[in-house]
């Protein structure tokens, strides 16, 4: 298991995770996870809404550093450019793989946690088109950036977490980036170097 | 309203989709649907599984043209080249204007409805990623189109039934499929070999 930041919130970030795995979201208790974290159920709740929303309690700062990273990027950088600033910073927070791993299993168990993730992911995308938005990119454009951009998050993602990989999520991101916009160039009209035999399994 | 195919099934289809706008979905029963089209309720279920599915009706068929443009694109196409014929052939299916905004309109007038069409894009993403791996692209690089590609097929989409639009949803897709191209090259750094220290995964 994790070892998280020390104190009540941590552990009972950290109880909440293997009851979750070991009973099921659907079955755990606010009172298990207070009793195991050795605190009670009042401190839980001064530190979280719900056993649902502890889950996602990193979902808000995350999409905030992404924001503030396009936000910030060069005055001449493209959109896509600028999601690259925003897939570097996430680097910076994804960083431990035991947990990300154990939190997506539990996420993946439970059908209202899938939900609440595809929720967020969506705030996430209309957040960082507004910041494209604010940059002066055209409606479309940002759009069209988001989608792909947030796909390259996404992919990133379950590359890092997949079993055997040991590589950082900022390297990941920044290698599909670039093959983003491989496969997006155009392969006709300018024969340059077509996707040829590149097995990325 | 919009013209339909003649018959029993269209006539189903169109009284389905003005009872929706006057009543809202949840108010409209098949019952009411079958008296509007002057069919019994036996009828309707022969047509259709239900009054939800009735709207997602061509789906299936949307997802087989795309999956068949991928698959027949030719063979040194690059995997957005490929998405790129599957928006073709989407473009020869939607042509209706007028039947694709009232769609819509019920559509998102539904949380039901709106999950439910959630999930068909969701299946449409899926299977594009396996017509393009089994075109031989590799894991990431058909990850990735799809979100890009998928991203031009829903911002043509919203383009196309925008309030005083007029023209055609393939001219409009093949339009965001150069724009996407546009946004995702280099805008500094090394414009030319964006891709040189890509490792397999």
């Amino acid at each position: 298991m994790t070892r998280w930041q020390p104190g009540a919130r941590g552990r009972l970030a950290q109880a909440a995770m293997e009851l979750y795995l070991e009973r099921g979201f659907g079955q755990t208790t606010v009172a298990q996870i207070a009793e195991r974290a050795g605190v009670t159920e009042r401190t839980f709740f001064r530190h979280f809404a719900d056993k649902r929303e502890m889950l996602f309690d990193g979902s808000a700062h995350l999409q905030q550093l992404m924001v503030d990273a396009v936000a910030g990027a060069p005055a001449d950088a493209g959109p896509l450019d600028a999601i690259g600033a925003a897939l570097d910073a996430v680097g910076a927070v994804f960083v431990d793989l035991d947990h990300s791993r154990t939190r997506q299993r539990v996420i993946d168990s439970d059908a209202s946690l899938q939900e609440r993730e595809l929720i967020k992911r969506e705030r996430l995308a209309i957040a960082i088109t507004e910041a494209l938005r604010a940059r002066g990119v055209g409606e479309a454009a940002a759009a069209l950036s988001v989608y792909a951009g947030i796909g390259v998050f996404h992919v990133a993602f379950a590359t890092w977490i997949a079993d055997g990989n040991t590589r950082s999520y900022a390297e990941i991101a920044r290698e599909l980036l670039a093959e983003l916009r491989d496969v997006t160039r155009p392969s006709s009209g300018a024969p340059d170097e077509p996707t040829t035999e590149r097995s990325t399994a």
